[in-house]
């Protein structure tokens, strides 16, 4: 069965969701935040009143099942490809929100498909809080007589990046991140694992996501939640807890330009895990 | 306003308590254990179904508000100075119990008062799961008219240890073990803790507790938690977040004995921060 190019605009059922401090401190430990961040990591430390990074809407509440409206998918071969996150409104550490996952783009690249998926975070006062994106490759289940798309333009910077944070990975990060949701066993059961082709398991792509955002946050942002717009990565390679992240950050209008490494980038881009990031910076 | 010597046997209101299994990981991920123990850490790894630690007990249902039965309790000279928990049946690691809290017992050393409190967890079938057992000192407090009580005739084990268990705490270690429960900023603040007489926050005895638990359990009891039927330490000194704990184990008929210390024991047990370890083991 093929996909249908026509289920892009097709939508999921609103799913209510709700937060407290303690998963605002969750997340925020599991990308790596400590005692260097208690307003991220504590509820009551009283020089630093609590926030929630920026990057944790990524986790609440998540919209892959509206995959299902474009046709059969085959989940084996679909990679989490790329991950956008915006926020619309200040995030309170404790909340709820009706979330809503919709299609917005479906591109036939003959061998593949490339389906993008949008969900969107709204207060019961109606305020829009974020929106998620995220881009889903599927092999083998293009030629469903889509279009092809634009080509990817984002322009990788170039040159000695204007700053650079870096930071260590645990061995255990995996097992920790992953009390936020995603039990996929691929991130934590060896065996599991080396079936599915990894030397053992391989660290959250949405884990890198939240170190990558806090580096951006601290280098770019002041350290500040709400001058923080939006973030956008492309996932290039897998991550194995343990491994340390570099993140390169280039000073560009209106934001930051970064990639992630975990280690000296070869000719053809060896050692970047995160290509194409991009990140709007307000003031 | 003094004690009342006759609080003894004095309980509180039953307390219901539910637990589930990212409960139980996040505690076993905020006493140190990782990828060397998925059992504990992971609800879903095929070779190795999930259990709960069996020092886990601590967390679940807190009983020192009976301590309000005693009299007037001095909350700022009251120091938690030892912990036991017995394990009463196999611990599920989703359930629910009732938990009631009494005072077990009450003594009066003249210049301070010693107060035990002992929490007991049953299961909605009436069985029993599990016991609590925390002592309170209350400097200031004593000269009530009670008893003095018995002396502790637990012996210090002598000589060489039959092994020594390290474990390397995490300068973060208080963060993610205060998502446990307690929340007391003495563990995260550093203002907070500065003001209370320390140089930086401490790690929750409790915390400790739970490493001392997985030392005694693997080095001890074979991994096994259904071998381990109880553990009793008595706190000496406070731990700071990053320290190395060392656990000293002896093999003691019926089980072992153990203390932790920080560091090299000096000639009057500096370095020594729970003494009086006992387990009980079986099989």
């Amino acid at each position: 069965m093929t996909l249908d190019p026509h289920a892009v605009g097709a939508a999921g059922e609103p799913q209510r969701i709700t937060w407290t401090a303690k998963d605002c401190s969750l997340y925020a430990l599991g990308v790596g935040a400590g005692t260097g961040e208690l307003a991220f990591t504590t509820d009551n430390t009283r020089s630093a009143p609590q926030r929630m990074l920026p990057t944790m809407p990524v986790v609440l509440g998540t919209g892959a099942g509206v995959l299902k409206k474009a046709g059969e998918i085959d989940w084996v071969r679909l990679m989490h490809a790329a991950q956008g996150v915006e926020i619309l409104a200040p995030l309170p550490v404790e909340g709820e929100a009706s979330v809503v996952a919709r299609i917005t783009e479906m591109w036939d690249k003959e061998k593949a498909a490339l389906i993008v998926v949008e969900c969107t975070g709204t207060a019961p006062d109606g305020i829009d809080l974020f929106l998620t994106r995220m881009s889903f490759f599927i092999r083998g289940s293009g030629g469903f007589g889509g279009e092809r798309g634009p080509a990817d333009t984002t322009e990788e910077p170039i040159g000695k990046p204007d700053e650079t944070v870096s930071y260590q990975t645990r061995e255990d990060q995996a097992l920790l991140y992953r009390l936020n949701g995603d039990r996929n066993p691929l991130h934590s059961d060896p065996a599991y694992a080396t079936k599915a082709g990894f030397e053992r398991p391989i660290l959250h792509g949405l884990c890198t996501f939240g170190f990558a955002g806090r580096a951006v946050l601290h280098a770019a942002a002041g350290g500040d939640p709400d001058r923080l717009n939006s973030l956008d990565v492309r996932f290039a390679k897998p991550v194995y807890p343990g491994d340390t992240l570099h993140v390169d950050l280039w000073n560009v209008p209106g934001g930051a330009a970064f990639r992630v490494r975990t280690g000296e980038t070869g000719p053809n881009g060896e050692g970047v895990v995160f290509d194409r990031g991009r990140a709007t910076i307000a003031g």
